[in-house]
């Protein structure tokens, strides 16, 4: 691949201001094939790092990083920044063990103004930063970048109502890129339509202005007239949209992929001073690489695939657990009316696809509203509807007051599909799915299952359908199904008990890490240790019958791929102490720490939740 | 006190239908007298009530519940209701053990749909509830009453995009009193005041289509002008405020005192079914009781008072943790100009007014938005300011991601000062403290002080200024500093100890219930049983101390004012284990249930953390 401009400009950016508009659309065009090639190989975001790589080089062109400061909302859009700020030569290592994050990280560069990961966030971090800047009598420029999908979400609003009414060099631009991950929700959605369709717009506008011109008026209009005037020339001119209701200019909307009109925008947007601007900046997802043009939603998140057919690599076709979900809950809803479906954006990546074409009137994409989609859940319940909603185990955090006060509080049952639960592997720190268990657990009456097959997500997700509760959680991992042993029998009691009774050691886990228990198991049987596995099915509450059998063994190993503050462990050595237990225990988890992208199996041996080194704990146990 | 209508009308909705308008408005006279006396001897929400007399009647005059359901934002304004719906017998029980919740309960009555007590939750719940009665073929309407400084936060706004754009009866009334709790806040509170403002609006609004009707037009305008024609009214019909963006038809604003223009208003509300309706009711908080009219932030929550005078019966002037934090927080940003304090609309209630006059360029009340207020913290840290964000245990609950994505994971120091954290009392179930230890500790390099005393208070806000850390949690109780020995000592240590070393039991415990063992302590050694105080001064991390000192004991008794799972008394039990601990232990706390309405002291009692269950617990363990 021959790179004229793009290695010169990520060593020195000060090579950026130098280019001509031409040379800096061929430096486009080069960010666009390494973003191609590289994503290729390491997976990642594409669709979205496409249709900014003209926008994110008018930004370096017009602003001075790391003075002034950038910030991406969710982050996933971050590449051609990352290209053009110095890591062109590492790029090869994006999201790998070790390498680039695929996300902004202050840790990696002081380009990077804050990590990020979860949606809606932007506005109210960058005006923190502007308001710190202010009492620090600090000139440079905050410009916020951030997708049209965030705008369905709370926090965004939150932040523009507070940022619109103060002074300060904030620059929002909403990246108008029609489509949030799965569809565009919502009113706002149909609002900003009008904006893009309505390409006549604009200069109706002006026509209007001008009838409004023709009208009598002057020094002899009654008063009455001339507010009358002045009110619709109010709406027309200035009062005339969302953004402008909140305080902030509107500028726009411009095209995304003109690096000329894109620098005269932002030239203009840094010349107001006393209020902030929301520039409307149009692109196109995908922008320039073909497949990803036809089909941004598979190119949004991918691995692995053909540059030249845009194929995956890996061997499609198999189910995982997002999409055996999918099915169960098709199945469950065809049975059952009451059932429904709740997303927050991720019909895609929850598996819900299938059951918001097979029924539409019970299926509900929120947006990135997670917050909303458990009150929403609440409300359905509240009128005889069993709710499910289908959401990562990250995404979750955000809905953790309205779990409490909303389903809860109101002793309604709502049903978590909790997709992603522990770790995600190369999304990294934002997305590690680690903390869900420890603050549902907190909240009264709440239930936690833990599938460690499909055939268990089937007759747990039936248990919860089918009894009464509160928040009722399902968590499943990211992937696929893991090892299962020849005696495994799929079970839907609160534990199940594998391995030789009455064994020195047992192990105590769940979910996916049952398959690594019971690969140690196998390991240290052929050393001729054995080895008794206590498979919390449902993790919460923790049945008596799991403590009971803990305690015959003097040396109990509890495995949580989860945090340790807070997780089923600390309530299981509770339960332990209440037994009057004399043995050792020991809490294998995450223990106070956010976790870093690499590949799965790398972060379990990390963490010591590998099947070697569980067997290398038990061993270590025996020994002693 | 005379009572005509209120009581038949109580006992029988259906009278409330026979009654005419001037009826009515000796009603709502009676309903007036009745809230100012019954709240005078209780304590409650008065101002808020006061409001929405005329407003409730005419809502229960233009709908029937429970068919119909009526959903309260916050709740705290739900007085009237009660009063029309069988409850007026028994109101002067409100907030009393027992008696009536302060807030909507469906468990009091089938005519309170959802139990509230935190803000901005009513759209999603209802709009919820609305999609259920849509796929079961029920025709009945679902209202929502929520005051406008609900609007600053996040999940109204994702209701009101998700709700907008959906067939179903559904009626948000804003209840438009000009105020939040402490002041309103932003860029759309200064949008409102457009619509209050400008009495002459509407008028202007007719004279303005009047014009442009003057415009040549018909057969043979040209397209472009038809079209700017078009868009200039459907700016002024339609498309012209906020609430319409969001696809709501709007209606208003209605004088909130005038029950009959109210009735005609419900009344057109209804004919709409194509779409929900945002109903813009003016109402005057304290409205009909002179000294809340004159001062509503005193009169929103008060505890007892002279109905002449309007002055509170408890002796005023005496400090409470609030009062102390708001000082403490004054002289550390005298020294400091790092610190700045942010409130999500509890300036008031959290201490903050004089930190507002005296730096104001340094004080941030951003409404009713928890979430903002922590990533926006977070950002401000990132500038290099030390934020400390004020707030309620049970509001920071809605924080939770931000907490962790926003301040924890970017590495940045945010200081929380948790207030009201434990028992709240009287408020009851929305409003108790109790999870906060639990969800905090879960969120990776998190720290959680907890003073005993207002120089403890001192000492650890200090401490949390000084060192270093993420999310930094002081928490402390609502009301006053309790009971404190002779020889206690104010320590910014992480454990403190009292009692006699080597005593069969130590009680484990912090904060308010510090005070509670140390006269439990004091009465068992008159019965000549010893007991070893370990105080957790920062409950967490747990000083591995505070272990060491409880191994010596042969029962430990871990008291905690708060959820037991995930509880710094889970944790405990877990190190304890770690070291080999062989005796008996018990987590004393809230265990898996929600705390209703009732005094503090009560609560204590109820859930025996009380001084007397303390000593109980510890001679059971002494005889045993």
């Amino acid at each position: 691949m021959v790179i004229r401009y793009l290695d010169k400009v990520s060593d020195d950016k000060k090579e950026l201001k130098k280019l001509s508009y031409r040379e800096l659309n061929v430096l486009a065009d080069e960010i666009r094939r390494t973003l191609v090639d590289t994503v290729s190989k390491t997976g990642g975001h594409l669709a979205s790092n496409l249709g900014v790589v003209e926008l994110t080089i008018a930004m370096h062109r017009c602003f001075d990083t790391p003075k002034d400061n950038f910030v991406f909302d969710v982050g996933h859009q971050v590449y051609t920044h990352k290209l053009l700020t110095g890591r062109y030569k590492e790029f090869s290592t994006l999201r790998q063990d070790g390498g680039l994050s695929g996300f902004p990280s202050p840790e990696e560069s002081p380009h990077d103004t804050f990590a990020a990961g979860h949606s809606g966030a932007s506005v109210s971090a960058a005006y923190g930063l502007v308001e710190a800047k202010n009492l620090k009598g600090d000139d440079s420029y905050t410009v916020v970048v951030i997708g049209d999908g965030s705008f369905t979400g709370g926090l965004v609003y939150e932040g523009l109502n507070n940022a619109g009414r103060k002074k300060g060099k904030l620059i929002v631009i909403l990246n108008d890129n029609e489509m949030s991950i799965s569809s565009p929700v919502g009113s706002l959605a149909k609002y900003l339509t009008t904006f893009r369709t309505n390409k006549v717009y604009y200069k109706v506008r002006n026509t209007a202005i001008d009838v409004l011109e023709v009208i009598p008026g002057g020094a002899g209009i009654s008063s009455r007239l001339a507010m009358a005037k002045k009110i619709v020339k109010d709406y027309i001119y200035q009062n005339n949209n969302f953004f402008e209701d909140l305080g902030f200019q509107y500028m726009g909307p411009v095209d995304g992929h003109n690096i000329k009109a894109l620098c005269r925008a932002l030239e203009g947007a840094k010349e107001f001073d006393d209020k902030p601007v929301l520039l409307h900046v149009r692109t196109v997802k995908g922008m320039g690489y073909q497949p990803a043009e036809l089909d941004p939603s598979q190119f949004h998140g991918i691995s692995r695939f053909n540059v030249l057919t845009g194929e995956p690599l890996s061997v499609p076709g198999k189910k995982n657990y997002s999409d055996t979900f999918g099915e169960l809950l098709c199945e469950l809803a065809a049975e059952d009316r009451r059932i429904c479906a709740i997303t927050a954006a991720m019909a895609l990546g929850t598996g819900l696809e299938d059951f918001a074409k097979r029924f539409p009137d019970r299926f509900f994409d929120v947006g990135i509203a997670e917050e909303h989609a458990a009150t929403f859940s609440g409300g359905l319940a509240k009128g005889g509807m069993i709710p499910v909603f289908a959401v990562y185990s990250t995404f979750l955090q955000r809905a953790y007051d309205e779990l409490v006060h909303d389903v809860s509080m109101q002793s309604q049952k709502v049903i978590l599909a909790v997709d992603r639960a522990g770790f995600v592997g190369e999304d990294g720190r934002s997305h590690q799915g680690l903390l869900d268990v420890a603050f549902l657990k907190t909240i009264p009456g709440s239930m936690i299952y833990s599938p460690s097959s499909y055939d268990e997500l089937s007759l747990h997700l039936r248990r919860a359908v089918e009894s009464g509760g509160k928040v009722v959680a399902v968590r499943y991992p990211r992937g696929y199904e893991g090892y299962l042993p020849e005696n495994y029998v799929a079970s839907d009691e609160n534990v199940s008990f594998f391995g030789k009774e009455g064994s020195s050691v047992a192990i105590v886990t769940y979910g996916s890490l049952f398959s690594n228990a019971c690969l140690a198991m196998e390991a240290l049987e052929k050393q001729g240790v054995d080895v008794r596995i206590i498979k919390l099915n449902r993790v919460w509450p923790i049945d008596e019958a799991a403590v009971r059998e803990a305690t015959k063994s003097g040396t109990v190993l509890f495995f949580e791929e989860g945090i340790k503050a807070g997780g089923a462990g600390e309530a299981f050595a509770s339960m332990l102490l209440d037994a009057k237990y004399g043995g050792d225990y020991s809490h294998i988890a995450i223990d106070n720490t956010f976790v870093h992208h690499a590949a799965i199996k790398a972060l379990e041996e990390e963490f010591d939740l590998s099947p070697e080194k569980m067997a290398e704990e038990v061993l270590r146990r025996v020994k002693n």
